[in-house]
Formats: structure tokens, sequence, C-alpha cells
């Protein structure tokens, strides 16, 4: 038995998200069918589950192979056997002693995409939540200030959340833009189920003027999901990092 | 009869190009068709006639519409009637007088891709030139700066190409790397057909060490089409910009 740590990059659209589901295909059958072309059985532990349609530039998986091979061919032979999904392994690496690639997490960093133009994507189809009406930047941030810390974010969370507790830190949340492409950048140890998405689909009332900045915060003093705004899309979602305190990755 | 100015974007996989041919389905097919939904005949003059798989994110092109509609009308529609292919207009504008898409053009701008890393492209596939064997963007950027200025640019120019002259002004020419992602910026008043893909063919042999950064110099200067590197993949190249001194659009 060999553990190695994977790096995956994938695109989430037509998967199911990461987890194995019994209604389409997941990343997590593809990666594990492609282990078992090498060595059976095969078992993984990922760092963030991400729903159908969410992508990953570094994803962070903990695989136990019943085979001992370099990290180099692993991957190689990953990334042939994935073919031709939109899924590969970017670096592999054997696992640190106690390693676990979803509890020795200390960050998550997400990218959410907005592309605020009048015409649909085309570039950016399937990868940026399309918004015409024009928002306001500034008030987004000037909001997403207000759920920095440690907070009760039951406001956020979706309802089949399975984590123990709603407290959560969030250590950032900035809101930039660049021409048409709005970016909102969020990190923490960890996130609720659907919290990013549902304080995007917040920010974004207050960055059409529908919604004073302030509403925000009292959303969030309010522990109460229907008080705060839709789920934003899935497609916009992307997993940028996840962070170790022993990242078993040469580069991180 | 009306003449309007369109911005669009594209993504050119699986299209023949700008250009119709009777070999498949081209991006001039898509809008044209679209157009005569709301008019006809139409007439469209194009500022680059990009290749089978090129992109863009800011393709110029002057529609004649025997109808008189609102810019905003004409770019609605249009994005519906192009539904659901990835051709959209992003800006539309009435035609200044006398002006035209492509000979009042004064400036072209690429971008060319390049994803230099071992695991081939998920979340950039279709959209990077995928170059496993690491490269020296230094380098390249030597040789890239022997290009710069008024050159006879035969030996960078296709066989098929017909342009009268091969004189051509090479205002920049930049590499710079983003991690695994190395970028090319090309800006010229016109290039050659091929140009831009046939220098970065030559530069990506230049970056994997296996070509001296002299011989670029030495290639410009023999004329010669045999002596240059090949022609770098379609799917990387990435229309980004067209100058106008009179440009028809409020931002540029």
């Amino acid at each position: 038995m060999a553990r190695y740590a994977l790096r995956l990059e994938y695109d989430g659209t037509g998967f199911v998200g990461w987890q194995r589901q019994d209604n389409g295909l997941s990343i997590q059958d593809v990666l594990e069918t492609a282990a078992a072309r090498l060595a059976a059985p095969v078992e993984t532990i990922v760092a963030g589950r991400t729903d159908a349609g969410v992508h990953a530039e570094a994803q962070v998986v903990l695989l136990d192979l019943p085979r001992v091979m370099t990290p180099y061919a692993l991957r190689e032979a990953l990334n042939f056997h994935m073919k031709p999904h939109l899924v590969v392994v970017r670096d592999a690496a054997p696992a640190p002693e106690g390693w676990n690639a979803r509890f020795s997490a200390i960050g998550r960093a997400y990218r959410y995409r907005i592309l605020n133009r009048a015409a649909r994507p085309a570039l950016l189809a399937g990868r940026a939540w399309h918004v015409h009406v024009p928002l306001d930047e500034a008030a987004m941030q000037a909001a997403a200030d207000s759920l920095l810390g440690r907070h009760d974010f039951s406001s956020f969370r979706a309802v089949a959340c399975q984590a123990k507790s709603p407290l959560r830190t969030l250590d950032r949340l900035q809101v930039t833009r660049d021409g048409e492409v709005i970016e909102i950048a969020a990190e923490a140890r960890s996130f609720l189920h659907h919290q990013v998405r549902n304080m995007v689909g917040t920010l974004k009332l207050v960055g059409e003027g529908r919604w004073p900045i302030a509403r925000v915060a009292a959303v969030l003093a309010a522990r109460d999901r229907t008080k705060a705004g839709p789920t934003a899309p899935a497609h916009g979602l992307t997993l940028v990092a996840v962070r170790y305190a022993n990242t078993p990755f040469t580069e991180s």
C-alpha cells in the first residue's frame, strides 16, 4: 500500500460534482476508475467536495493505492487513463506521514467569477455567472467586509449542510473588477455547504442596488437562511487552492 | 440601408474560421445568418480573418443591413439569433462616415497562450498550446526582440498568404510567464497570414533550448519560410483588439 497526494485540475461542466452518486458521472468516479486500472482496491479522501458544475484549479486528494509507483509515473498513468475527461493530475507526491487531504487542510480558497455585461458569454461560457444588470463592485466590497471574521453563518448555509457547527472564520472576501469581469476571492479554513455561492448571490443584490449595504450584516445576524439572497450558480465557482502547514507538493 | 460597427467575441473551436467556406460552419455564416433574420441582403467586412480554431475577444466587423435599428436592439437581436453558438456581439454602434472595419484599422493585437506543464490542459483545453517541455521565457523574449520593427517577414509567412508585400512593422512581441502559462502578446498595424503562429512556433524552439537565440535573427534575414519553425496550433491564438483612429465604440 502506498499513499499519495494529488493536485487536480478539472472542468466541472457536466459532472455531478466531486462525490460519487448514482445520477451521473463524478470527478471521483473518473479518478478512481483510472487508479483502479493501476491497482485495486483504491481509496480517496478529498480536500473539498465540490458541487455539480464547480471547477477546480487545485483540488487536493489523498490516494491509497496498493502499488508503489514514482509520483511521475503515477501522474502520467492517471492522466492517460482519465482521457478524454477534462480532469487532470497536475502534481503527484508521496503523502507525508499522518497527512490527510481533508483534515490537514488549514485553508481553502475559492474564486467566483461574474461576467457583468449585456452580451451572453462566449469565451467564459460555463465558467462565469452572466449578470447583465450593471453591478457596483465597491458596494459589493463594502457589504463583503461585514462578513469577514468569525461568525455563525447559518444565513448562508445550505439546508443540506452536514457540518456540526455553523461557526466559520472568513479570512478574505475580496471583490475586484477587471473590465466586464468581477471576481470574488473567498478564503477560510473551511466553508459551510454553499456558503460561497450564497454569499455571492447576496452580494449581487447589493451590487444591483436592490439591497442597501447594511442589510448584509443584518442578514448575517439573523442566522436564518431565508433572509439571505439566492444561491449563485455553480459554474461561476472554482476551487483555486487548498493550504497545508506541511504541504506534500514541491511548490504550492 | 444602415451601416453598423460590431465588436464580436467568439470561441473558434469547431468553426472553419471567420470566412465562409464550403467545408463547414464559419463565424461569418453564423453572424450573417442571424443578420439576415432581421433584413436581407446583408454584407460584412471583417477586421481580421481568423483561421479555423482561432478565438476572438474583440473582432470588429462592419455590417451593412437594409434596416435601421438602434445599436442596442441590433445587438440583442443578433445575440438571440446566434444562439447557441459561442459567438456574441459585445458592442454595436453606428459606423462613422467613411469608416471600414478592415482598412481603417491602425493596429491589431493578438495573444498566444502556451500551457507549459507536464499535465494536459483541463480548464484551458482548446484555449492554449500544451507544451510539456519546460520553456525558458527569458530566452524566448530575447529572440522575440530581434523580430521587432519593420522587416521582410517572408520567413514567417504562410505559403498561401495573399498580401502584396511581405514587409510588416512589428510593434510588440512580449513574452510573459504566470506560473504554468506563457503568454505572447503581438501587435502590429497588420500581420501576414500565419505570422503570429509562425513566430510562436519558432520562439518555442528557442524556449526549449533547441535553437540559440541568435538563430531567429538569421532566419528573419533569410526571408525563407523553410528556415523558420513550424506553425503553432491555432487554438492557442486569440484576437484581443483592433485599433482605430476614429473608433466607433464608446469604450475601446
